[in-house]
């Protein structure tokens, strides 16, 4: 069975996030100035075939500590539909 | 009060993920023949002052529509927690 499984990749807390800050300066001069912060990081589907739920769960961690998601700067966030 | 407003910016079905499909790649060089398919887009995390949730949500709505997605090619999604 195929299973969509998806990937949430963030920049860590503590880090900067220049693309965040970006956008953060564009909406203001838009003048959308009730959004007080942004953070910016990458969405991920995966389409994974598996027999179950756990199992496509369990290929996505590994395809996310091997490639998704650099440790250093990033954390990550396997979700199941 | 500060909301958290989630907006998942995504490729267009129908297009081409010329990034999806590197990571597909890289994927498979590393064993991973069950993954059989990459989409990846961006994911918005937004701090919105609002007196509601509504609110927040029709905030975040505004700034997808004006600056975070580019209609011609991607698609948004406007979510809270």
């Amino acid at each position: 069975m195929i299973y969509t499984v998806q990937v949430k990749v963030m920049p860590l807390k503590d880090l900067l996030d220049p693309q965040g800050k970006a956008v953060m300066g564009g909406l203001q001069n838009l003048g959308l100035n009730t959004i007080t912060d942004v953070r910016i990081g990458k969405h991920i589907d995966l389409q994974v075939e598996a027999n179950s739920k756990d199992e496509a769960i369990a290929a996505a961690e590994v395809a996310a500590k091997k490639l998704l998601a650099n440790p250093v700067m990033e954390v990550y966030d396997v979700t199941i539909s």
